[in-house]
């Protein structure tokens, strides 16, 4: 076996064998196979596709290069989520407290955010004290005591994974289904969750642009979960525009705790407890998320799990030193306003970061005034940037010039729905 | 400018602009673009293609990457060849001095052999003292003083493409013809020749395995030839079966010198002919050939070239230890007999290498007995493996096994020609 054949199978447009798919990931994981052959392995991937079998192959093969965990000694069914990303994402910080208060036990192994898309850990490091990295001990002390963690996936999850994900976004192979599905689903698979539901993100501010490629990511990744024993569901939901009225660390945690205090942005509480239903439902757990919004019990979870891992939920959240508010230029009806552009600004204003090892500012972000079908009178305030570095404005005004549209007044305008369509 | 935007605009089946591939060349060659991320680009290459725009500049960026050489003061116009790559294809050892007995001046920069296909240095070097390194004062007064020389290529020449020759061969990127046509003419422009003829080997033993392909590749050769000021003229030519009866590095010393003498087998007479005939065309020298083999003039060249380079003309080639006979299993006519098998066997032998620093044996390879159309006699020699490590010959038993087809007495035969087309 050689990296050479194995590459140039799938460059002639071939079907990789069982044997090549666990043989190149084995030897990527030990070093044997270098980068630039997994680089163009992955863009033949990435150009000529893998079948179904392929792609299941591929994940366990991934899952098999590190550590199972297994939460059998939990009384509770387990139930996860996992979301390809978008601008103004904080669902999975209501969410999982929600989940846990109706009966499920939640552990969200989460990511930070790499370009214009926000990471959970970076939102919940901007609450004082809060630790992102706790031992797989620790993990399972905190999902038992709390009914839900939140927190990085261990080096020991899926290594192969890892290696692969840093490649592909130095490679320009960031953009392959089997690639995308396959990391997403070895990691959840390798944290053992019992029941997972997906939620695929389309539109300006996703990877996936169009409802055609969600739906291929979605069925691939619900195909490779029920294949594996997981209970999969995915629900393809909008992000053409930013989810809630924040863009940023602090800020979104902010939006968050007033979800839990059942208030909130109407389109933030309502993708929450569309996703605890189906959470709930894929754990086999009868109860109504609404009420446990309503009765305050999600809250008290939420004080539990943030106290769980050194976080002090009573603690003033960080503000940014400088803000800038931006006017409407024209009275009328908000008929865009585009994800990508505000995740851009958001991120330039320090609430994401250029490279791996840059820190994010805790208080940075887009803080909007308007959502798309709201009226709009000449003068008001659009939307407030927040840094800490005024220095970045311009660079950010350029990225929200061109990302909204103000019609005349009177205009009809429909709004997308949130959930767009299941797959299950 | 950065590598991942260059490579997503060709993954996107984009066209590259100048700007981006003079930037891609130039930080490739001071490190400053990575391995895996040229190995992405090089695939992403191979599979969408480039339009010969692209090509062209793709080319001009590699010449540009070093230095260039002058032979303008040479008072005698400049030819030189280049073959793809064949099994048997000694023919620069004859043609060099043929071309520079007629009144070129023939500066042959010859490679080493990689996989089944044999190469020039590793052949001559056969030759008890020849020097295949020489620096460009040496080799310009090799080429003034006897007309032609063959020799290594130096550092200095074209290094991106040094570099992305290495790493293509490990990342199964080497069969694109974009790349494949700007990596030899990026050498030959550089080097400075005033014409070349490309010898475009098609079949089993060759990379080109269909005509179309060759047409492809030669056509784009010819193209970037003519475009940067160098008179070029390619020949598609047969490569089913070797060329003349020996593979391998002393072997094929050996039949080159009875070509020189005025014998040696037909096939290789007439390519090394019709190549001459081209390369003396293209520099605008009459004279014939034909004659200069016949009266002993390119036997003259012949010896003082490599005498200048440190080798004995007169000594004795090296043999191989040991031989082993395969016999004919039948009684007919030989049919098939597979430059590919016959190439590998040879290369198994020892007359190749695996890796790039691997020694090759002088004296080993395959000395053919009969070639297709020839009639057999059940139990005569069909050919001859040499090898100095015996244990060898079993692995290149298997390879000659299925590689020939020896058909019933009378069976009707028609040979290829040797020449297929010609494209100027």
């Amino acid at each position: 076996m050689d990296a050479i054949s194995v590459i140039r199978t799938k460059r002639d447009r071939g079907e990789l064998g069982d044997e090549q798919i666990d043989w190149v990931i084995d030897a990527y994981t030990r070093g044997e196979v270098a980068d630039e052959q997994m680089s163009a392995l992955a863009m033949a991937i990435l150009l000529n596709g893998m079948n179904r079998r392929e792609i299941a192959r591929w994940t366990a093969a991934m899952i098999a290069s590190g550590e199972r965990m297994d939460f059998s000694s939990l009384s509770r069914p387990t139930a996860d989520k996992h979301s390809t990303g978008g601008v103004g994402d904080k669902i999975t910080l209501p969410l999982a407290p929600l989940v846990a208060a109706c009966g499920a036990a939640v552990p969200q192994l989460s990511g930070r955010g790499l370009g214009h898309t926000g990471g959970t850990l970076d939102k919940l490091e901007s609450i004082p004290g809060w630790r992102a990295l706790l031992s797989n001990e620790e993990m399972l002390h905190v999902l038992d005591t709390t009914g839900a963690v939140i927190c990085a996936a261990g080096d020991g999850l899926a290594p192969a994974d890892k290696k692969l994900y840093a490649l592909r976004d130095v490679t320009g192979t960031v953009e392959a289904i089997p690639l995308i599905a396959s990391s997403i689903m070895s990691k959840k698979i390798a944290e053992g969750t019992g029941s997972l539901v997906l939620d695929v993100k389309v539109g300006t501010g996703a990877f996936m642009k169009t409802i055609e490629d969600a739906r291929e990511l979605a069925s691939t990744m619900v195909g490779l979960g029920t294949d594996h024993g997981v209970k999969t569901v995915a629900l393809l939901t909008d992000m053409s525009t930013p989810l809630g009225l924040t863009a940023g660390n602090a800020l979104e945690v902010r939006e968050s705790v007033e979800v839990l205090a059942g208030g909130g942005p109407a389109d933030v509480v309502e993708l929450t407890i569309a996703l605890a239903r189906e959470m709930l439902d894929a754990a086999g757990v009868d109860a109504d998320p609404a009420k446990a919004l309503a009765d305050g019990s999600a809250m008290d979870v939420w004080r539990r799990m943030i106290a769980a891992q050194g976080g002090d939920p009573d603690a003033e959240l960080p503000v940014a030193r400088e803000q800038h508010v931006i006017k409407a230029p024209a009275s009328g009806v908000l008929t865009r306003l585009d994800a990508y552009g505000i995740g851009v600004a958001a991120w330039r204003l320090g609430a994401g970061r250029a490279r791996k090892e840059d820190p994010v500012q805790a208080g940075a972000g887009v803080e909007l005034h308007a959502k798309p079908g709201d009226q709009i009178t000449e003068g008001q305030p659009l939307m407030t940037l927040h840094t800490d570095t005024p220095e970045r404005f311009e660079y950010a005004l350029q990225s929200v010039e061109g990302s909204y549209d103000i019609a005349a007044p009177g205009t009809a305008f429909t709004a997308s729905p949130v959930v767009l369509e299941r797959i299950a």
